[in-house]
């Protein structure tokens, strides 16, 4: 796989959450789309065939590494189109209240809070970040539910909760989340921000467990900028209606009045680049020959506790999470107040890419399955010599 | 140009305005806008000021077409998004009344009846159908305000209406009815769907004189499909809420509780696909050095004019237009009841690609700058022979 992305030729990367490298297998897919769809089209009976396998490919592809059927499945254009389209469209009531998560990404939580504005909904915030901090891993799950159970009220009808942490890096309980909030007698929507656990961890359990598990094709699935989806429960099909409408949405596009799509087509909206789709089919293709998602994570473990490991050497870093993290996400300051920006400046200038977060003000480096421990020890020295 | 569109040397090509070929060049623009990306980052300090540049350059020029500051062009993936999702922010009251062309495409309306089911609007229609079959282009104008005037009430907030309609490829007076409108007590937002205008013909007075005005880069303007715009009025920027929020939106785009940004970006939403930029850019580029909107509209004009007096001359076709038309739609229907998609397959088969529509019920074919007057002859053979 590394010797198929260019972007890992250059310079020693470490920003997979921020975006992934494109391989050119996955480019190469990508024209080759765009050719047959100009051979064929663009706009012709003859090419609308060519269209629907390419969708319908990644859409099977993305439903299967979901643990859920493709009716379920909606491609959208980024991981935020995802977690918000679907939630405007479900039948609020004035009163209710969204419990959020204190390590959700600003985008998603200023959508609530829009969204709050609109509908006169209340919104209280689920404390999970100084969890991370101080939990062991094997604790951390029962602490978040603890956590949960205290933030629950009466009128709670949507949690927010990130699958694995954007900021600390940290793994949530999602399926446990879902089975408590099952119970609840509201049964609150679970919307799960999946932006660092696609294409980084298995995702199965929680994504079939969760009302809206929304994630995009470009980070850690390393495909192309511009494409992702999001994986829909049973409930929120039959209860949410689209909010962003075009004729992708309409079961006769052609046709004034007709009906949505009855499966998660209905949020999908209108044009989109399908040749995408081609590319992300083939970067999953590529993943896959690495081995499966369980396999893959404990390469990029293997990364991550490296790094880690040895950060616990430099007397002036602070890893944020306790222990080595379960995934790929490796966040950590500089105890001597330095500036964190500053420093990933100083270090890019060595070609070394790592990325500054506000909150908690940190540093931020990915290991992924491509990641090599050479890459690790030269970052390691550099912020070694930085601290 | 011509030479340049793989997609117009095997075939004769009348779906402009479903889908525009992309050219060659355009094609390179994007997958060396990915090598750079994948050079530079993919997520790095390095490689934001190659984006920013590509995202300005783009909204430049459309702006510029537009004959609006670049702060009141959003890119949007398509044209709905660009009509549906400043619309959704607006400051609706109940008992809101959204006047609808009786041409707009259903994506459009399905989006407008579920904004009208949500906030309690009500809906009525502007019937201008009639008046395209039957009114000389000279008498439109007077004609579409007069339906105006009977059809705007004092409850009326929003008028959507076509530049150029998709169904019957007429001209709608969008300065005319925006003036119609500042006069009138609520000051009606004006909606419009610029899918067939954009690319097509001069669009500066109507885009500067709408409220929103929706376009794609992917039919006239021959760029890749996945990537369009819409320009916004400075009373829509003061207005006007996002309601597809995510990182883009925000004025800082890591930190929760940040403003949005005061212009178009705004309506912007989260990762979307750069390489398309740098291929749009330069389809337009590509288009501009064929001559200006209103030269290349002549061009247009004289290949919808051949097939129009053309189509007069097979007995059993009805155009739609009573004259030839004023770009490059030219809408008709088989008066012998004859299947009109049976045809589009029959067609289809010679290698020759027009499309049907459900309503009114006919066919369409493009012409664009690229159509030569022999596709057009093959075309009106195989129609009287089809007829």
């Amino acid at each position: 796989m590394r010797e198929l992305c260019p972007a890992l030729a250059n310079k020693a990367y470490f920003n997979y959450g921020g975006q992934g490298p494109l391989p050119t297998p996955a480019l190469e897919a990508i024209t080759a789309s765009w050719r047959t769809i100009q051979e064929l089209g663009p706009f012709s009976t003859d090419v609308w065939p060519f269209v629907e396998r390419e969708t319908s490919r990644v859409r099977a592809a993305l439903a299967a590494l979901c643990g859920v059927g493709s009716h379920r499945l909606a491609l959208t254009e980024n991981v935020t189109s995802g977690c918000v389209l679907p939630l405007w469209g479900l039948p609020w009531q004035a009163g209710d209240r969204l419990l959020i998560g204190d390590c959700e990404h600003p985008g998603v939580v200023a959508a609530c809070r829009e969204l709050a504005r609109r509908e006169g909904l209340e919104i209280s915030t689920l404390p999970v970040l100084e969890l991370c901090r101080s939990t062991p891993q094997a604790d951390l799950p029962a602490a978040v539910l603890q956590a949960l159970d205290q933030a629950l009220s009466t009128d709670t009808r949507l949690v927010v909760l990130s699958h694995l942490l954007w900021n600390t890096g940290a793994l949530m309980p999602i399926a446990a989340v879902a089975e408590r909030l099952a119970a609840h007698p509201r049964r609150p929507w679970l919307l799960v921000d999946a932006a660092q656990s696609m294409g980084s961890i298995p995702v199965q359990e929680a994504a079939a467990a969760a009302d809206l598990y929304a994630f995009t094709g470009h980070k850690w699935c390393c495909g192309p900028e511009g494409l992702g989806g999001v994986a829909l429960s049973e409930r929120v099909l039959e209860q949410s209606q689209p909010t962003l409408i075009g004729w992708r949405s309409l079961r006769h596009e052609g046709r004034a009045g007709s009906p949505w799509h009855a499966d998660a087509r209905r949020f999908e909206v209108a044009t989109s680049c399908v040749p995408l789709c081609s590319g992300l089919a083939r970067s999953l293709e590529l993943l896959a020959a690495e081995g499966s998602p369980a396999q893959r994570l404990e390469r990029i473990r293997a990364g991550s506790r490296r790094l880690w490991d040895g950060l616990q050497t430099i007397p002036s870093v602070r890893t944020v999470l306790p222990e080595p993290p379960p995934a790929g996400l490796v966040s950590f300051s500089l105890k001597s107040g330095r500036d964190h920006a500053a420093v990933v400046r100083q270090l890019g200038a060595q070609g070394l890419w790592i990325r500054q977060l506000d909150d908690p003000d940190c540093l931020r480096a990915c290991t992924h399955i491509t990641t090599t421990e050479a890459e690790l020890d030269r970052l390691m020295a550099a912020l070694a010599q930085a601290a």
